[in-house]
């Protein structure tokens, strides 16, 4: 079970929490029932099952990759979550016999990876900046805590247990130098602390972290031992010369003296909830300092307004500050769920709901983007405009991102509540329940609404017994004029507003019921005019979901659609549409095209013509006919 | 002497033209006495002068570049036209010593290039595709070309001609094959057959033509006849498998079948003459249909309203049909003289206004840009955006372009007027005189006027004695509203024009005098819808001239710069800013940055503050403090 850090909340664990809206209830069916077969469908068909069997051999296709087991582990894990909810013994079966292969393929000294096994056993540990060996043992030690929280079985666990001993007994102080390219074995190693109570867990992840930055780095002491065609290989992926192993991948400076995001942005994102993790865990002031800072710069100068992060398909990853181009944006949807976890994180630790608001924004846009709403397909980038070539692919050669996000819709209950010795935490309105327990006391907390479409929220608290406690609601960033209602009277919210929350002391007594009022007028979005990219447009949200354009709604050439600044937008319910949502609409205006007869330039006096102009909800697009989409729309 | 051929106009030579404006005067007394000089001391500096010595030895600092020829040759160019406007014995003397060099260093057989007799003679005519051989060698002809019809002297242009006699001694039907990886000689040979009338060279450049979009092509056969370290530079520039030797070079398909401009944009337009002049020569009516389609893919889809062309530096030209991104332009200096060049000649065949218009709107801004207005320092890149990290450098490692505008600047007088049997052609309107000559009958022609800052030309007819002949005035395509007088009654123009052009045929008397009125308000320039970089966006654009923004009128951050589509906008001419021009003010709005507070979205209800938005010509630009610069500025 994932326990509390030392300091901050508790999340409220996906074992102990329902999930039955309309958002989100149809999402995690679909998910259950097609995404997570298809997953290990594509895992098995190309390989990357079987080459647990370790029965590889020379000269044999397909070969296996270095990257494989990480993407059988997230599968792993989304399984584990999705049993926890809706127990299946099929499903059940598979995972067990996944893990026995697993737990068979496990060296005598501890050691597991398909790859530097059966392929390059002559370089296990031999290249951690380039090849994904300790992410991968991060994410196995993801999904056996999973598994176990979510079934009671100790086997995997014990499996990665062994190998993090192996892994501690090759790296840290006094024995081998060294830290991943990719970042994940951190957060896993404080996971798998917080589950067991072993310190080397949580000393170790404090190692790799702290070898960051070094100079000389890692990495180039590294590459200096390869031979000359793995040393040619990371050239090619960290780039020449003074460019090679720093901001790639976080190496530039020690992690507490980092301060603007760079480089790729997953790796950014799983380093920075290690350091949320540790600084929790051992009231590193210096790394909570960090994380606050590159905050900061993540969310206050280099994300999209759907939550998306890392504009450039150079680096996967950042650029400059405001640099948001939108139909190149590659945001890839790894690197928004990364952002969901690190502010998840960062909620519990400072209470605050900007982090809520930065994890919702990413949770209901440009995550959720990356699959289909049939479970299928999935984007790897998400951009903000297309021009009708972005569509979603059944599995990629590099499939990080279907596990991904199968692992993080199967657990999304985990981001609702969460729990402290005296207090109940809200940070999500989702129809549903979840059983908290406060310091010993069990209070079940019951939601009824129509959320995100509807404004209104119920939330019905059932302590064992009546006790008292405080009851911390989110007020949303988007939301203005929120009104509440406590057992039918009307409740101040601005006396007890702090930080983005309404902190309710009282004496809670079971069935007392809070009705709260989130006005969700459609509103106009305009970027900090230092974003260059969206200059004269404006993007559309209601309530905590960003809208698109699509073709299909409006026809070609969306760039010739204009909004005007009195145009006046409306929202309405459309149950039939994309499994049912609000659409908004609205007169725009679009030039005319007919009137150029294949001018470049002239004179102004463009003639424009009127039209509905129809948006929908941004993490629902390219779910009908193939064509064109755009966020930032033209105003004037 | 530059005679016609065998179709369309002849334009008058530089020879017989003044230029005595506000605009282009002091742009050539600068280029005299500023550019020409350093151009040499450049080229003397870095050792392209000395390389005609022929004594450079292996090991020896600097080596000799394969392209070196180049650049002195058009520095001749440029002394030249430069020469017979304003005789200068010791620049005459200078160009001299060095014909005298060039003279020497020709081989027994004819044979002129520096880098392939001393540094890889071995490498003879081996690489077409990749060295700049024959492009040499074409610049050379028209040095040649235009120093003898400047002074009457022979000497360089007896070199060249042995020079061309050797190449097509090995070039040609039954000889090898093979053309030029950057076309120029094409165009020099047809001049130089116009010049000497011999027939074989107007042969051999319709044989270096037609080479091109054979099949297997001609630059893969040479390839394969590479040593493996040729070879991979010629893949390094031309790209792998597919795309190698065809887009990047013109080498697609047959020239008679392009349609799409491809490709690196300098070679495009001197390929494009050398088919314009060849259909002139030849009645070819195949290649004038292919211009036809090369000119409306050219400046009806890809060219910038600075008449700048070639928007991507990955090839140094041409993309995709709309894309015209501002901030990223390559836009080179010599691409917008090579569109000078091709549209000169299409209008000798044409007569038709459309292609005066764009070459005006080149000459008048996106190739003028690329020289300081002191003379000393040049553009390669022309963006329409910049954040302030575009600065005109004064020289550069391939220095195509500074040379290039010299010879451009010097030779301006060639692009005013053209002749005919029985037709005196005003293309530009330029103060100063022509001496034309109508089948004999000399017919001088003056204009007083200020253009481009003034809206009045007076056009003074002179014939030796009364004749009767056509006086065809260029009606500009950006004016509407043109008013004639002749001998002071007032003259209608629309039943006596067409194509651009009033055509005013009448018996001429000594003196008479046509007052065109061309009115210049502002003007707002929209750009064709599907141009999405431009989106919501005007220029403004008064007379032949596009203007711009600059942060040192404006301030920082130009983007954030609303012109409301109401808002006045008012000329008025400043002598003393940057040598005297019309500068364009008028109230816009501003985005208030200071509301924003450090966040990154926020719902609408921008606040903007009034302010002055003044703009000066773009060809002008980033000659005063450097700064950021934008042409397509918001409206709202």
């Amino acid at each position: 079970m994932v326990s509390t850090g030392r300091r901050g909340l508790t999340p409220v664990s996906f074992t102990r929490v329902e999930v039955d809206d309309p958002f989100w209830a149809t999402r995690i069916e679909t998910n259950r029932v097609v995404t997570i077969p298809i997953a290990y469908q594509h895992s098995e068909e190309t390989g990357r099952i079987d080459a647990w069997k370790l029965d590889w051999r020379e000269g044999r296709e397909p070969v296996p990759h270095p990257y494989w087991d990480s993407d059988v582990a997230k599968w792993i894990e989304a399984a584990a979550y999705s049993l926890a909810a809706h127990p299946e013994p099929e499903l059940e079966r598979r995972v067990d016999s996944v893990v026995d292969m697993i737990a068979a393929a496990q060296q005598p000294d501890g050691y597991l990876n398909t790859y530097f096994t059966v392929v390059a056993p002559e370089r296990r540990w031999a290249n951690l900046g380039m090849w994904h060996e300790l992410y991968c043992a991060g994410h196995l030690i993801e999904a056996a805590l999973a598994y176990h929280e979510a079934t009671g079985k100790r086997k995997l666990l014990d499996v990665v247990c062994r190998y993090a001993d192996h892994i501690d007994s090759v790296f840290g102080p006094g024995k081998r130098d060294g830290c991943p390219g990719h970042q994940e074995i951190e957060l896993a190693l404080v996971k798998l602390y917080r589950a067991t109570g072993e310190q080397r867990y949580r000393e170790l992840a404090g190692f790799f972290l702290d070898q960051r930055g070094s100079r000389p780095s890692f990495f180039q002491r590294e590459m200096e031992t390869l031979d000359p065609e793995a040393s040619r290989l990371n050239r090619h992926f960290f780039g020449e010369g003074e460019g090679f192993h720093t901001e790639y991948c976080q190496d530039h400076v020690p992690v507490r003296e980092q301060s603007d995001v760079v480089g790729h942005a997953v790796r950014a994102m799983y380093m920075y909830c290690a350091m949320a993790d540790l600084a929790a865990e051992t009231d590193d002031a210096a790394l909570l300092r960090a994380c606050k800072r590159l905050w900061k710069s993540v969310c206050e100068k280099r994300m999209y307004v759907t939550g998306g992060i890392g504009p450039s398909s150079h680096n996967e990853g950042f650029t400059d500050d405001y640099d948001l181009p939108n139909a190149s944006a590659y945001a890839e949807t790894c690197a928004a769920i990364g952002l969901v976890f690190w502010n998840h994180r960062l909620l519990q630790l400072e209470r605050d709901g900007r982090y809520a608001d930065a994890m919702e924004r990413a949770l209901y846009n440009g995550a959720v983007s990356g699959v289909s709403l049939d479970g299928e397909r999935f984007f790897y980038v998400n951009p903000l405009e297309s021009r009708g070539d972005a569509h979603r692919q059944p599995w990629f050669a590099c499939s990080c991102c279907p596990p991904n996000i199968a692992r993080l819709v199967a657990s999304f209950g985990q981001y609702v509540y969460s729990e402290s010795r005296s207090e109940a935490w809200v940070h999500l309105y989702v129809q549903g329940r979840g059983e908290l327990d406060l310091d010993g006391r069990k209070v079940v907390i019951e939601q009824k609404t129509g959320y995100p479409w509807k404004e209104k929220v119920a939330i019905a608290v059932r302590p064992q017994r009546a006790a008292e406690f405080t009851l911390a609601l989110r007020i949303p960033g988007w939301c203005s004029g929120a009104t509440a209602k406590l057992d039918g009277r009307s409740l101040r919210l601005a006396p007890i507003s702090r930080k983005g929350y309404a902190r309710i002391r009282r004496r809670w007594n079971p069935g007392d019921t809070v009705e709260l009022t989130l006005p969700m007028p459609v509103e106009r979005v305009e970027a900090n005019p230092a974003v260059a990219a969206d200059a004269g447009r404006v993007a559309l949200q209601r309530g905590p979901l960003v809208y698109c354009l699509e073709e299909v709604d409006n026809g070609r050439n969306l760039n010739d659609l204009i909004l005007p600044r009195n145009a006046k937008l409306g929202a309405k319910f459309e149950r039939n549409l994309l499994g049912g949502v609000t659409v908004i609409s609205g007169r725009g205006r679009r030039a005319d095209r007919s009137a150029w007869k294949g001018a470049l330039y002239r004179f102004a006096g463009s003639r424009t013509k009127p039209v509905t102009v129809k948006a929908v909800p941004y993490c629902v697009w390219e779910n009908r006919r193939p064509g064109e989409m755009l966020v930032w729309i033209r105003e004037a």
